[in-house]
């Protein structure tokens, strides 16, 4: 009798492109694939003092095991935040700590999906939503999106014509891949659609603090008067993702699930990550500190866009993000992205072919760039490798 | 259309023991109920020292997303202890970290089982791990123990009669609830038994370094000519749990997709919780830190084991544990554990019900103790008050 595996791990595979892009760890290859944070703004001097800090005070409990919703501090704190930066009125109850927003991400599909229900998603969308999605073999249905968010129409229609849908994804602020944001009007009619069909939505929002230019726009989750949005979201992006903290926003009737979730799946999320988190917040400036990111990451946003616009031909198209940490690139239809990365990879350039972030594919022609991660003269020696392969189709 | 959820989340329930044991958290409950270690054997004053170090000599990767897989230096580390101390033959690339054993266990579940398929695991067993292996709707079979582990003629019965029996879950050092032990012999007859049927086996060893006396016993691991058993265990006994650090190891077929299931779960564990374990076991005495714990528990456990038997009446049976933080008591079948329970928490005094140790219910006479959470003499205490509530029956 062989060893047999869950019909869900079929669908489990080691991405190709995960692979191709293994050679890019290589420090001469200047890599717009990953999504990471610049290191350098990492506040080390800080976590050194805060880490005694907490160890000192707390070092008992800190080591210990704790709650599963999470430390109560923390869920206070993210509360408030929240309700000040995105207009929601969610208090610490509504809270549960998780390892990164990921593991937000796969206990939605853990509570909502069994085998051969729909999510809704835009198109594209984060790919790592699509894995974690995936374990619970749910159909992906994708919504046609535009710059201001999904288009309501289409949305509608998939949902008269759809059975099972279970969950609607969406990132509404600097979405990964795109680097668009939903503008406030096309929130309200998704919120006053979603209610008419009761369908629960995880609102992912890893970016939306770090702003360029204008407002910060209300959380869709602000709007939400049927109690239907899951907010989600995690430190990763602001502070550190090392620490491995993210959390779900959710009403009672939910929020109780993902509790006992959680405590099935690890018990609780490290109990020192979280009141180093906390204290920082207590003793430093964090506003200040994410003021610091954006500051450099919107001079990296500028390169990019400048060197783009100076290097890449009328026909390519790509858009120019607000906040977040990635613009998204999209070609004549002639040009496919995974043969155009093999052939940047000889130049030492890399980038995410867009197929990836469609669940059903078959989108050959976009790519998404990272540019977040490294200074400004290396973006723009990395555009020009870019442009001049392009060039050649 | 009301919201639905998933199927597997109707066996979801907050626990009735969980809701009566929250009162045991009042500091003048003498708790036995808890499976916590002793936070005064925390290494805190090391533990500062440390989490400066690898935040001066690492502190950009120490907080920076890293690999799927884990540290690799750590992941060398638990090879390299594992092979010395339990006699297995793995390298780093056969772990895979997890936050905490609890989420290997969840892992375990996922990778292999199909709702309605069968898991056969010691009766009784560790509680979360039927929580964790209930989120993918199997069915549980128990194999009858006695003191020398699971009884091999009564497994081979079950693995003759049952269908879609898909993984088999055991604690074979100081088993949690019951601190039996599995004898060489057992162990061996285990491994040729599972070899015939090639079904894959859950090796969950958290405790196995806390031995009070005698030698530890080769890891069933150490035995697997078929690549068949997942070996899983954790700091959070012989460390701290509160960084929840765990792993799996396993053979390259096995540790490959839990290394998938994890990506799409959580991307990866706490990368500075990681490094700071890895770097202490490089500047200080793990070994010296583990026979401190062994040696505070060893006297907990004598000081429990002398007062039961000074106190308890002649017909409660209760387990002689040599290592790790439980004893399993087992009382005439007209005392039901939860009602003596109910009884006990007027004289503040706590422990947990045998009842949920066991998959599908029904034995109600028995309960487990944990004695590494305080001193000796509130150990005594607490039986004392728990043998009077008993002598009322």
């Amino acid at each position: 009798m062989p060893v047999t595996f869950a019909e869900r791990t079929e669908l489990l595979k080691a991405s190709e492109i995960r692979e191709i892009l293994k050679i890019t760890q290589r420090p001469e290859v200047i890599s717009f694939a990953g999504g990471l944070p610049a290191p350098e703004l990492f506040p080390v001097e800080e976590m050194k003092d805060i880490a005694v800090k907490v160890l000192e005070e707390s070092g008992s409990q800190a080591l210990q095991y704790s709650t599963t919703e999470g430390f109560d501090p923390l869920r206070q704190q993210i509360a408030v935040r929240m309700n000040a930066k995105f207009k929601t009125d969610v208090g610490a109850t509504n809270i549960l700590i998780t390892c990164g927003s990921q593991q937000a991400l796969d206990f939605s599909g853990k509570l909502f999906l069994n085998p051969g229900d729909v999510v809704l998603c835009e198109s594209p969308t984060y790919l790592a939503a699509i894995s974690a999605f995936k374990a619970y073999q749910p159909r992906f249905v994708e919504v046609p999106t535009d710059d201001n968010g999904m288009i309501i129409p289409e949305l509608e229609k998939i949902l008269q014509t759809n059975e099972n849908i279970k969950l609607i994804y969406l990132i509404p602020d600097f979405q990964n891949p795109t680097g668009r944001t939903w503008s406030l009007e096309r929130r309200q009619q998704f919120i006053q659609l979603i209610n008419r069909y009761e369908i629960p939505a995880i609102e992912d929002n890893p970016y939306g603090e770090l702003r360029f230019e204008g407002e910060i726009l209300p959380a869709i989750k602000s709007m939400d008067t049927k109690d239907l949005v899951i907010f989600v979201s995690t430190f990763s992006k602001t502070f550190c993702p090392g620490l491995r903290i993210g959390w779900v926003a959710a009403g009672a009737r939910f929020i109780e699930k993902y509790i006992l979730i959680k405590q099935g799946a690890d018990l609780h999320t490290s109990s020192i990550s979280q009141r180093i988190i906390s204290r920082y917040m207590e003793i430093y400036d964090f506003e200040a500190h994410i003021k610091s990111i954006t500051d450099v990451y919107r001079r990296r946003r500028d390169a990019m866009i400048h060197t783009m616009q100076e290097n890449f031909a009328g026909d390519v198209r790509f858009t120019r993000p607000q906040g977040g940490l990635f613009t998204w690139v999209k070609m004549p239809p002639y040009i496919k992205a995974v043969e155009l990365l093999k052939q940047c990879l000889r130049q030492e350039v890399a980038f995410v072919p867009g197929d990836s972030f469609f669940p059903n594919g078959q989108v050959e022609n976009t790519f998404r760039l990272n540019y977040s991660n490294m200074p400004e003269e290396r973006i723009a020696e990395g555009i020009k490798r870019l442009a001049a392969v392009m060039r050649k189709y």
